[in-house]
């Protein structure tokens, strides 16, 4: 490139030695173009320079542009930026994307990098990516570096997320941009052709998309579970008795709702899994796809964990702060003044019953810790599948039979007291045993050794009628991940 | 590859345009061949495709097998896949492998990648790879793939760990996959030599391996302190006086125990740091390597802190739950019936005793926290070994000096007091106390200043008799992390 | 190289067979050599042994270092060393570099990589790679791998922290020492130029320094609320009417102090974001720098939070621990004692109040806690800006209006009671309130729909008298991190 002779040594400005490395970098380090000038553009100008990256920014003003950047980067026309760089990046406006169009002579069979984003999600296509490819198609366009902020880029990647999305339809271009990538200190993450654009546009667009249906489901459940214990325990005694416990509604009762939904979330992250297993069984062979709501389901589960997680935590935090409060205390005076000379204070049943189920009560959230700390994305990473599958099907068994059982030592007698039964309306913690009963049920039919044997066959490959010759030896193991182990 | 040019261009089946494009990418990225359908097979062809490369899979029925694959990937023969491609994945049943010796010819000269696994760790070898790179002595055999899940390929590399351990005696064949692991968005990690491959086989079948000591020690004294307290707190009682408080036994006796665990593992943390360092004052040089029960017990300390933390927490929850349960109530019912008029009921000493040991108990769960946020993975890679090693050993002494406080405030009188020494059995406090105390009197002789410029001398290189002209200028820096810093 | 096929053949030691796979590694893995033979020296040629490179030590007495090296690795002069590879680790003392001046005509041409720290931080420079490189100007002085200990190289990559920061004046250099990195495992992070050297080689000497204001923010409150609350709550009685209170101090003044801690902590986490909003409103433009004092500010919001988080946590678990207290038994029998006949114990308006501030601190407490769990960098990593951004903004102005709401419904009607103000002192929760109040009022009126507005425009890069045709689509939305959505 003996243009790039003629120009100044860029890091010559401020400093006269040192040139033997000057001319090692230039040699090496390819011209890297902007075109555009805001801060995306900016910032990405400073983080090639103290890369050792030589940055030409093309400027519609570049007289006015050259004071925003650092001094190592020359500051020119679009068209010279354009005219001297193999590698460019475009960072200006989609909209504007047309007024570049001037500058195609001098990008043909350059790499273009769309950095740009859209403002709201693009479902259809096509991709700004894809529109720029259409308008060039003499480069070779990558999309890349959108779901970089600037920020991250001027800090350096030891902060935030390393990872960069990149696609492009020619391998070549793509290459060359991974490398850039990694000499900026960031992981360039291969996303396939060009088509792949429009979902790197849509990266950080999203708003916790896995999260949206359990947390509804929380919600929902928490409302239905709350409405139910209003009408038993608030309004009914108010109803009847004219008996005002009003004041229980911000702890008391939220303190009985949590752990109805903490108990049934944690059900539903095992019954999809069962249900896969069953229709495993019934149509004899794993080739079939689930259905797209059983799919669905099976990749949520670890939200509905969390959820569950949340649910149980607060409860527990919920219950330790009941004995603090001023009700408690007046009940407690109440019950002193109350208190005949006779009465026999201890009852042996209720200690025991208490002890039982708070015991039980923190077991389960001992194991349900657990689950919690190994589903952070840095633990998972460090453990193997089987410590995974481990954790999470065996303990998290562990922890949905404890949560049971601390659930029916609390029922303990009250599921046959007749005056439980307020307004027809069952206890709540006789409806909230439905679908963790069910679970657990589930996975005892699972362990029946017929049942057992012919599904371990099935996941080992083996079809109704025929028989495969080549399977992989580690099937059933690499599968536990999704359905095995996780059932 | 002539023969590439003649086959069709695999992208061209569903789209006309874009053969630009396709010719560059065919030009530079390999034809990848997969010996093998199974669910591995598939996920990576799928996985191949969509990072732009050509796949070729080889089937014993391509007719059949062609349905399950992505339709962008060729499915033919065994025998032509392994003569298109340079890079042949063998995703076939280890026990299969002699099937594929008639392909012998077609993959000489090639590289072999064994995805396969073991269904349990094989501790002697020869690992699958071996074995295959014995089958085909005239090809590069590549171990790798092994510990990445089918479901891991298909989601692509956002999800799960994103490391590929990989090994081969060839260095041209492992770049060109650890190439190939880049371009799928995955981290290869170079193990070596084929030699590493039976570590990297069995390194998905381990569960736990570093946690198996640091449980048991915790179960092994969960139990032992539990019925060391049985003895003392409720069998004494009943088996004296006939005075039966069996109901402790889910809750108070738990109450504990656990701290007692809590304590003795902390001080199982710092100990095997202070034989190091007392080990290499006696023999007077830091190059003797350590026993090997040393050595393992160095390694394991992060475990027996967590347990040691877990202990610790589900005390806290135990202990804030005790003032809830029906038993305190009828207790405190109790206390309030059999007061006499004239009773003094405060007494300062119980309420200083109580207040002092509470809150100390709880800074020290503080800190311990501090500790166990910082051994997760992603905040320990963001600290450097100087912040580390101040959180892990100053930090950690802290806790364990407070930790120490809280047990011998609780214990504030009983030790004197003859009555706790029911069946000649010292109160469990007092037990507790022996490690932590070890430990801590460890610490401050290595605070003494002969003691300490000797170790600093020791741990800078110096021998007994000997002068090191060339020490590492951050010796004892770098070795903080191992012994200096964390005693 | 013809001097390396005279040498004997690593490998072959041990080993007759595979000289095949031999000769393959040996001709592409370069040489690398190694001046110095201290720990950091031989742990490093373990690991280049280990991933298939010829290793050769230098060392002034061969015969004796060769016992402390793997047997695959050469031990040899320093000359030879120097003259065999074209790679040479300088694993010596900074201040013997000297003694390696007559290397120097082996030494030119080559890469030289100065893996050096220094003992303290060396504010100003030279560093001690640019000393180095001064020492040998015909050489490539690569600076990098004093971040990694020794530990970490023996282990191998999978522990710890995987980066390796490099820089230097030679691209080339540069390139092929992280290729090595890859290679052995680690995520080479370029830092550019070797001006840079300074800085990484002060990286692991730093002791949290974004730690330090906040933490000391944090002592700083604490210590005056405490004061504060000791005059008001110890001393005024005491002095005032002899009522000696002092066991308070422990437990129920340090659970007053750390809430107010906590929401003033919390409160300047929002602060600088207000500011800096206001200082963009009242300029009109977004180019401008913020003052020094502002940029550090916002830059330190994440460990105010967590500080504020800690304080916060600690105030729950003081909190529940106030029941089961023998002053909060003793409290409760002197109450029963003093309890008249007619006494009305159940006093509706405090039983609600306490509900309510309980109800609204456990939920402000569920909020910081998401807060706290998304800034782990493993879950901020995650997660993308918009999600980040909805947390640390939305969910974070939840937690303070919530946490603001607990304070209030706490001092309900205090605030009036003369009473609570001892000493003409206001009750410490109004103290509290203050910054809280000022941060959700200045949200608020950013809320207001023309000063909203005018600071979208501001953001999206509109200035006061000009018009800017080149902006970046996402401007705001990338901004967004930084100041819209963190405000």
């Amino acid at each position: 490139m003996p243009e790039d002779m003629a120009r100044p040594l860029i890091r010559d400005r401020g400093e006269a030695g040192g040139s033997r490395h000057l001319e090692a970098s230039m040699s090496d380090a390819p011209v890297v173009g902007i075109v555009g000038t805001g801060d995306f553009s900016r910032s990405l100008a400073r983080r090639l320079v103290s890369s050792g990256y030589q940055v030409v920014v093309g400027s519609r003003n570049p007289k006015r542009s050259a004071a925003l950047f650092p001094e190592e980067a020359e500051v020119t026309s679009q068209m010279e930026a354009a005219g001297q760089a193999d590698l460019v990046f475009v960072a200006v406006f989609p909209e504007h994307h047309s007024t570049l169009l001037e500058l195609k002579p001098s990008l043909a069979g350059k790499t273009l990098v769309d950095v740009s984003n859209s403002l709201r999600i693009n479902p259809d296509g096509p991709s700004n990516a894809e529109q720029l490819a259409d308008l060039f198609p003499e480069s070779d366009v990558v999309k890349g570096f959108n779901t970089i902020s600037a920020w991250a880029l001027q800090r350096g990647p030891r902060d935030g997320s390393r990872q960069i999305f990149l696609c492009s339809n020619s391998s070549k271009a793509k290459s060359s941009v991974m490398q850039l990538c990694r000499r900026l200190g960031f992981i360039p993450v291969d996303m396939g052709l060009l088509s792949s654009s429009l979902e790197i546009e849509n990266l950080p667009l999203y708003l916790f998309p896995s999260w949206r249906t359990p947390i509804l489901c929380t919600l929902f459940l928490f409302i239905f579970f709350y409405l139910y214990n209003f009408l038993r325990d608030v309004l009914q005694p108010y109803v009847t008795a004219r008996k005002s416990v009003f004041y229980k509604m911000p702890i008391e009762m939220v303190n009985v709702t949590l752990p109805s939904v903490a108990l049934v979330m944690l059900a539903l992250v095992y019954l999809p899994g069962l249900c896969a297993a069953f229709l495993q069984l019934w149509s004899g062979t794993k080739y079939n796809r689930f259905p797209g709501w059983l799919d669905r389901w099976l990749s949520s589960r670890k939200q509905f964990g969390l959820c569950s997680f949340l649910c149980a935590a607060m409860h527990a935090i919920y219950s330790l702060s009941l004995p603090m409060r001023k009700s408690a205390r007046f009940k407690l005076l109440l019950a002193v003044k109350q208190m005949k000379e006779g009465d026999e204070v201890w009852v042996n049943e209720e200690v025991w019953r208490m002890e039982l189920y708070v015991s039980a009560g923190i077991m389960a959230l001992g194991l349900l810790s657990l689950l919690a700390v190994t589903s952070l994305p840095s633990v998972a990473n460090s453990v193997n599948w089987r410590e995974f599958s481990f954790i999470q099907s065996t303990v998290g068994y562990c922890a949905l039979s404890m949560a049971t059982v601390h659930t029916l030592l609390y029922g303990w007698g009250r599921a046959f007291d007749p005056a439980q039964y307020r307004f027809m309306m069952p206890p709540t913690f006789a409806l909230v045993l439905v679908l963790p009963s069910v679970a657990l049920l589930g996975r005892l039919a699972l362990f029946m050794p017929c049942v057992a044997r012919r599904l371990a066959q099935i996941r080992r490959g083996s079809e109704k009628s025929r028989h495969i010759r080549f399977r992989l030896p580690d099937d059933d193991c690499r599968n536990g991940l999704e359905d095995v182990s996780n059932v």
